[in-house]
């Protein structure tokens, strides 16, 4: 029974991941998506009870892997806390600002108000994602790698700056898709400004960060 | 002529701000409008083409004047950027994070692609606001307040940082109206990160850097 049910499940979100690639969230209906997948509307909704939720558990299951994969890079193992922030702020704004989730994003901001959507994209996104970067950061702090700061803080912090050139462009929908280049850019420019507020000072750039100083 | 059509417009415009703050958004219709300022459909289409055109006016009248004195705190003959920052900060949360700017932006994001609305939006908001603190941010590096970096980066930065509490629970509507006290300490908070990048050191915290470093 369970798995004649997952198979349903997964053949809708199948027809449904198509049809919202080819014909957009807003002219698709309910309708098609049981046209092409061939079940019954009262099958349809028994399984997702709008349009609503069926694209973002579509987006889900395409987004989860490379949501897992992102925090992966925040080894708590490692030496340089510098280039493991890079890499999580590179595949945060690869995933965050691919067309797809950017249409997502667009979607729970208009929609979130009529329903509990709100509430479960952000415990599914932003909660889990904060939860697990204020964990690896508080552990760089305890090992002496970033400074004793409130670790939540500092992780909405990194966020805003990853986030910084890139935010207001895309509220106002004036932003397509990032090039590798932009974000790769944008990402050391953020966590230069992140570690000089958060990092520990090493001996070879509080002499030059002290004769830089004394040079003015 | 000029003055009759204006006298009409600031009509349209104060029965529709009352309105739209008594019915919402969604639920106001221009017929209503109509209905209230005592002017046929016509009248209304030809000063405003469409009810977001006409929301979005309302607001700038509203804020229009809030938005120009936020910008007066950026004073460029002030000899203290930390607390001018701060003053500016509190002033933008305050701004963007009352209800009714929540609104408009909500408005914005989910409306902008079907328009103009969002380029409108983004030059008239952002884009005038981020030239006005970019043009200050300069103003201090070449004054040696702050460390020479790209002025418009850091001004985008600045935002970031002083959005970064607050964004993401805007964008999922988990957010209502800030206390003053939230704002306050965000603030500071963030202008911290701010002048840890991109301030100069001065000679008190230089040894307090090196010596706290030094203990550690």
């Amino acid at each position: 029974m369970r798995t004649k049910s997952e198979t349903r499940r997964q053949a809708i979100l199948k027809a449904a991941s198509e049809i919202f690639r080819e014909t957009g969230f807003e002219r698709t209906s309910m309708e098609t998506i049981c046209k092409h997948v061939g079940y019954s509307k009262a099958t349809l909704y028994s399984y997702f009870p709008s349009k609503e939720e069926l694209f973002l558990e579509v987006v889900m299951e395409a987004t989860e892997a490379e949501f897992q994969a992102n925090h992966a890079a925040l080894d708590p193992t490692t030496q340089d806390i510098k280039q493991a922030l890079n890499n999580f702020g590179i595949r945060l704004l690869t995933l965050l600002y691919s067309p797809q989730v950017q249409a997502v994003r667009r979607l729970v901001v208009s929609e979130a108000g009529r329903s509990d959507l709100g509430k479960k994209c952000f415990e599914l996104g932003p909660v889990r994602s904060q939860a697990a970067v204020a964990e690896f950061l508080h552990q760089a702090m305890e090992k002496g790698q970033l400074r004793r700061a409130n670790p939540h803080v500092a992780s909405l912090h990194l966020k805003g700056l990853l986030e910084a050139e890139w935010l207001d462009r895309f509220i106002f929908q004036m932003l397509g898709a990032l090039t590798a280049k932009e974000i790769t850019e944008s990402v050391d420019r953020a966590i230069s400004v992140f570690m000089a507020a958060y990092g520990v000072l090493d001996d070879a750039s509080k002499q030059a960060r002290t004769k830089g100083a004394g040079r003015g």
